[in-house]
């Protein structure tokens, strides 16, 4: 049967001037909606996954149309709250070549930062699921989105739910009197999965690295010891040759072993926001599919990198196109 | 020599669907920028004075691109500060017929509501300048920009420049601890001209007002009995037959008697928002312009019912445009 | 509880040119989907109520995105059925004034047409529906759509769940070897509200008429003789000045008398297509929600009324928005 | 046979900001070609004549774009000619209710003034059609254009085939050295039908003229009486409501009588340009396809009265448009 | 005195989303026309020469809308008929990098495919050309089809017209009732030049091809072998590092020596579709106006690489920019 | 205190097909307006330099939208004049890949080629400068622009205003009976840095230079011995791969040495146009703000490379992304 996933987090507006121009050249801006644990969840849904994303709008006609805008994109919006505050929202101006994209972030006082403890009902909600994901960004927003995230998670461990956890954060979040080193240990010990890098590990769970090689594998190993739950933790190598030409290679500590796939390169970016959440959609969509890790990660790996060819936050791309990459069959000829 | 006008108040980013697409059906979002004083400022410029506006944005590339369509419309933005929070925002789905248009606002800690007594130094920006104009929408942000228009208004006062203020309100504003009937008086005491409703007239300053007709002439009589500072009250008609046809009427009283203007029939209306704030223009450029008041109200008039005719907030249309029509001249003939 | 509509029948791609362009002048065209009985049941998601359509599409990824579409109007999708064939479509280019819009179907052989019995397991699809809404247009298309059609209705009947059927036809229907007259005597039976013009039902199910006035109570009324398990028999007027201005009254003949609306003068019209679904889908609204039906049939004018003003197949107004104009506010005035 | 009309003038690149945005809004420009002889030859081209188009482009490649499009709009192109000068040009600003549209002309020095009696062979190009058609516009171009129009109208007479000529004229031309008083007598001379107003015909033939009713039929009788050759002449009445509304009456004089169609009301005006040409075509059409006078009349005002919904210069309608609103059908109710 | 090519085949509506969104994200589509032989006329004309299309439309505004797209690109649409059936159509979704395009066919029923032996009259359309083109997708597409195919290349034949070949073929064809087999063989009898790839030959005509290098050249020296009428049999390599980056290399058999150009490497592809069919085109200008086989096939190289930058299905170049390339200029300085 | 900065020359209007559309495929085109010195303003006043363009636009709506958009991009217009002529105007079709772009100008009889000496008081305009710059371009226009050029040199001298150079020219000017050897040595006396290639620096002032490698060295050393006020001789490398694949490098004389910088790889160009502008405003930054010449080089060379990924003419780039790339940082990574 198909399985279920169930993802939660703060989706945003996201408003972009037409292809590479500037803000300062817009008279009108494309609207999309994103948020890096919703991209997850679209992501997985065009692979064929029953993926319901749970989040709060505010009670109003932009709040409803992003709620249609999960709709559009398959996910199941039964458990979207609607409150108080104004929509969260991103700017992006897209980069090229040497020039970065910008983002300017608009968050604070969004409906979903004013959720609380009682705004989801998550017996309910993960009853039929099968798996959790969250992200180091939702218990950043606010006190009530990390204690909503320590519900769902405590929830999901007691029903015998999969918990994977993305552990990348965002500046200017953690403005709320709370630090990622008081919040995460706690959350971070009911996951199963963790997706963070070595510099991230070492910052919020006070790990000592080496310097040099082999940073990753001593922090995921130092991770798991510290938390047992953990069955792996993966991570991903990002060459910045420049904004419209990476090279992405997966990796992941299995407790024993650290394993690299070869490097994919991309070159001719249409989008790289979201590459990150491909990526947790393809270690999920993996995890689920494949008894070899092995294969989960070069899964993830081709996600990742297809991503970087589809407009928008999410991967919109089907399970054949992933392993025809994933394959080794990078022409691009066309399907007919 | 070209007069000064000086306006203050907040530019919000303006966000709506294209043509008479609902936002659950957009994919872009037409871009602009509008505030009821800058659109004052905006349709003087236009008609060929010099017009500055005072505000705030936030100092990033958002804040930036607002001052950049201020300038693109002739707006002397020397003043324009830049500070924390966000850009204020509205959102607008364009009705047609029985269909109202809506907005959706998002103003709460913009950038300009979080300024203070010290943001402006209104002596250095009036030092030049021929004319203040202000609405009853900048007192009700925050007691900041309370503070700060009344600092306009009285330096406005020292230097001898005129004054007026279209008090104008609207819901969800002064929701921070104040209310209009304590704030308004002090500022309406030092305007030389108002625009301005029976309704608002009479419950911001208390005034009871009969049943019936004559509502206008009595509160207009009351409010400058009041404020002896204030020469003329004026206000409009409109008779909405729906959202694409309007009909409207310029009338004021001058201290003796009200003038009413012949009612101009508006049919296939483009855009209705601003129209108010065109009206509000043509009120100060007819003061500045004509020696009669009757010229002054019909060109006001004109001025504002070509306002529905053009695309965003402001009224940018020449004043041989409006003279055209407040001469009679209704055909809309191609000119070349 | 919120009541649950099922609605059944073809949604074809709509292709138009954008605004009032041509299709010798155009270079893009404006991408929707629409049908007569999905029109109904978006119409009634946007009221709020709980709406599923059953349909059949081609398996592809054009086939998906007129889900996703479904999908993002609010519609319940998990009935549809996915098979060979193309995706049935219409070309339409808008006219104006005195042009009229032009349209061009290409649905012969689409997924629709090619449904049979087995298609759709009814008792599954039906087992939690309070109602079942149907158009003359689907027996029209294939004898596998008109098998469908009346198991459809067979299992409402059984299932004690009402049915309503809007009998209206396109020309170029009816080709696939039966008639209108053999095919839907059978299926009318089985409906408990019939929307349908005199013409119409004259032809179909051979009922002499009056000339003059009179012949819609005639009609109804013979009707209803004919079929007695229909309760009310529902039509409208519609007074077309131009492409531009129509006027609508809305009728109904209650098995005892005759009752109209008063007429609603529509005039700037946005897009008249789906203007007859919006006025079935106010017929159902109201009929769920009024206990007096002269209140059910202004609610349905009042929604026909305001489709006009909406871009696309589907009236997506809120209750709201109609009850404002069946009690008479025609202002359009913002609504901030 | 398909009867075969030439036209003479020039054609200019049409740019006009989206919709109803001002040039001051624009960030595009929908391009477009048109010019007052083109224009009447593609209306008729829709309306299934075979229809050539001679003019002289720039030898470049916006020069054959400009062909191309006359070519996607059915034209015989096979005498347009390229030379040296710019692309003429217009800007239009479309205005709105009581706000008028603007033009801006940049036609001075184009292709198709520099042309000179040599650039075309109106033997070769006149040898198999049957109607030639001209209007004011052109001699006022050059000296080069009014001696290749001297050219054309002579060779026309010289093979027997019908000569119509639009005395319409435009600010800014006739800046060469020549008054329209000294080219224009010996060109209407050759003409079998001519479509002038009043003061057109008096301005430029030097025609006293009665004041109040009448004038029209003086005029035209006059203009019969200098130039015998001529045996209509049409004119139109226009009653400009607003830029959105108008109402169109077709008249002519016949030798003997003023004939007057109906007025016919168009509210809802989508492009008011061409209308003038539509109605130029709408009379060749008609003298070539009616014996009854009358009716050619009720066409070309039907025909004019359409245009006035159509995007673009031309009138892209159909002959079963024209004689649909000519018999009175103004329902604009969809064909399907 | 310019040249005359005759090609034949189905033109199909060529529907896509902008840039590169999926089908999933699209409001809008980019319109255009194309099919494989069509895109080698319209290729052909920017290159100067004459060039006429013979293909069946529907005989409607969808139909009429094609004839205008091939006569904006220039062809001779004169032979072109109007029918029974729908509008072909290919819907594409444009892929980047490691995202392949997608391309979904509705051609069944289409007006092309309803054609028959009677519905062109081949002596008149081929008796002033000096070139007939044909591609393996006709005669794959029904009886008619193949039959009128049939009847072209003897006319053809028995004129002393030229005959060219492009022997690819879709999935999809070939299903009513005849094979491949069955139908090539006496087609390509009549032929002067073919371009065909060794599989395809291999497995159309029954040749059977060794193992490893020299396939192409064993495979074309057969089918000249079997059918002695061809002269030179061509193909071309293409490498597909990406969807975003191919290499290009032609390759010819003139019955003595493969003859191969230099790979031309094409990275940041704007479009593919259609570069098989630029090639072609190259080959055919390439054959009538260089002496030397080796300059033909540069030629042909180059214009293959070219239409990979030009958007849509056609290859719109001058033979200027093909020269340029050809020479080895791969600069791409603007030209001023 | 923020430096001033004057920029003289023509602007014209851009019009361009969207994206990589060909102008016979466009029915809109993009708007900007641009010139190579108004270009080096932009980018300076993006930089936070106080700059000021000066120019003459015709008189009229398209005129005053010119002004607009250079007031949108931060300039100051205070020195802007209006007269008689048309605007400039320059198409543009972009390449991509081996495709070049091609522009087509018209800029004949433009209202900037109508300037004399008496259009602009220079004193003025010059009064508070701290840089004056020009191009090659101006003095080609016309004799009044180059009188004006001399006029805006000699006040600038006289001033003590540094004056820089562009000498690079365009096809099709120096049209008005004087040549580039007669007119530029007088201006090019007047200036302290000159941006010039070799081959022009030869060919303008007839200088003598050997073959092979020193060329630049020798022009630019005998350039500062003619004209002993040129401090620095500008130039840069362009390496052109493709249309869309350009290598740069920059390099200067400083009187004792020639100085490169390392080349910058630019691949997935999105606009070339102005990239020589880029280069010309970033030698100017650089040499306000660095006091050694190899920083400000480098600066130079990193903004022109920049540009290649800027829509449009003006390099809209801060100071912050030019000094990130000119320290070496590539990766374009998104900044949140």
């Amino acid at each position: 049967m198909t399985k279920k996933v169930v993802t939660f987090g703060e989706v945003m507006m996201r408003l972009s001037p037409p292809a590479y121009a500037k803000f300062s050249q817009a008279t009108s801006l494309e609207l999309a909606f994103g948020g890096g644990e919703a991209n997850v969840a679209i992501s997985l849904a065009y692979m064929g996954l029953n993926a319901a994303h749970v989040t709060c709008f505010p009670d109003n006609l932009i709040g409803r149309s992003a709620t249609q805008f999960l709709r559009h994109h398959w996910l199941d919006t039964s458990s979207v709250a609607y409150g108080e505050g104004i929509m969260g929202k991103y700017f992006l101006e897209k980069g090229a070549v040497h020039r970065p994209s910008e983002v300017v972030y608009e968050r604070e006082d969004s409906a979903f930062a004013l959720i609380d403890e009682n705004t989801f009902d998550w017996g309910h909600i993960l009853h039929d699921a099968d798996w959790l994901h969250w992200t180091g960004i939702t218990p950043g927003i606010s006190a009530g989105a990390a204690a909503s995230c320590r519900l769902a998670i405590s929830k999901a461990n007691e029903l015998g739910i999969k918990v994977s956890a993305d552990i990348h954060s965002r500046k200017s979040l953690w403005s709320y009197g709370k630090s990622k080193k008081e919040i995460m240990p706690e959350l971070i010990a009911g996951c199963d999965y963790v997706i963070a890098g070595s510099k991230d590990i070492s910052e919020i769970f006070d790990i000592a690295l080496p310097t040099g090689s082999g940073r990753f594998k001593s922090a995921a190993r130092q991770l798991m010891q510290l938390y047992p739950r953990i069955e792996t933790v993966f991570d991903k190598n990002r060459a910045a040759v420049s904004a419209s030409h990476n090279r992405i290679q997966g990796k992941m500590w299995n407790g024993e072993t650290v394993i690299k796939t070869p490097e994919l390169d991309v070159t001719h970016i249409v989008d790289r926001v979201g590459t990150g959440d491909a990526y947790a959609a393809g270690v999920i969509y993996g995890l689920l599919h494949y008894d070899e890790l092995r294969q989960a990660l070069k899964f993830a790996t081709a996600a990742c990198a297809l991503k970087h060819t589809v407009e928008g936050d999410a991967n919109m791309v089907s399970v054949s196109n992933v392993k025809a990459l994933m394959e080794g069959n990078t022409s691009g000829n066309i399907i007919r």
